[in-house]
């Protein structure tokens, strides 16, 4: 059996931006069934033993394969991907794309965005993400998925283009914007963009 | 044949962490024969449609083996670690640990501190990275190496290291600057990099 452990509750804003949405979405896809396990959400610095044992930043998700536990978000994907036949070498460059090539400028957009700053720092980081986008316009125009078939490298990039439309970055970019849609219209992601809604409500009743 | 493809020339800042260098470091350790090609170094927007068909975003490096050709550092090091069996489970997650959660913050930081730049959004991605080495700090005081012996997780996580060591970064983090230093004390790493300045001053005196 397979488990994903997330958070027991979090504040609104990151609800369904919780890392764990890429695995949902994942074993949707995949038709695998799981069980989803929380862990405490507590501050950062007093996260326990328990929680670093299985990862290592204090973070979430971690994915639960029997004795295997795996954590990182594109390691848990290309895991599940190798259950599925379908880690090939362009999946996996794909992978390392979404996440080291695109989110890395997104991550620190995203927090500059949350807090309304701006001034030359944030002009600096708003260029190197424009840099990536414009070269993603043009491969997203010219294909529906990024390696043929929809894979754990479109849930990724799709998943880190979410964030960048959350605050209208991809306006100038309309074929990121027609992309986001396709993968976003696929029935595994509502389900898993729902149940991760429905699993951090559940936390505030618990709460209240 | 395996060929790692680079610029022919950068300027002086960057020689010594062009990318290029996680990937002859990665052959060195597997003992794997290689040779260099080159790409012109012209301004981003001037790099042609036969650069981008190798690497999506006009950077460097790529890896061509036989009909294959992989771009991203981390897809280029599990490809070679494929090859010599050590792409297991725990190194994958290192893997993306090094390149999604570590160097996320590493790249802005070092861009801001290239340009000298402080302020809010500067204290944000200091924050951000603190949280992270904090959280490596312990990991690396515990072990030698990532998963046990010495792989391509621990190129990367020392490579991401060695930028943020660059700017001193790592003063408040002996047991990380601990492990730079064996890492780097490996004789692969030296011929890496031994390799990689004689290059691009191969490419100064074509220049001139």
């Amino acid at each position: 059996m397979l488990t994903v452990t997330t958070y027991d509750w979090v504040p609104p804003p990151p609800r369904g931006f919780v890392r764990d949405l890429r695995v949902r979405w994942a074993l949707e896809e995949a038709k695998l069934p799981y069980r989803v396990a929380t862990v405490p959400f507590v501050p950062f610095k007093e996260r326990g033993a328990e929680h670093l044992a299985h990862q290592p930043f204090g973070q979430v998700p971690w994915l639960t394969d029997g004795d295997t536990t795996v954590f990182e978000s594109g390691a848990i994907l290309l895991h599940i991907a190798k259950k599925t036949g379908t880690d090939t070498s362009d999946v996996i460059e794909w992978v390392f794309a979404a996440l080291n090539s695109v989110e890395m400028p997104v991550v620190p957009w995203t927090i500059f965005k949350f807090s309304k700053l701006d001034g030359e720092a944030v002009s600096q980081v708003d260029n190197f993400l424009d840099l990536r986008l414009q070269r993603m316009e043009p491969v997203l125009a010219a294909r529906e998925w990024l390696t043929g078939a929809f894979t754990v490298a479109d849930i990724l990039m799709a998943d880190v283009l979410r964030i960048v439309d959350r605050f209208d970055g991809l306006a100038k970019y309309p074929a990121c914007k027609a992309y986001l849609a396709r993968a976003t219209a696929r029935p595994a992601f509502a389900k898993a963009h729902g149940d991760q809604l429905a699993h951090f409500a559940a936390g505030d009743a618990k709460r209240s």
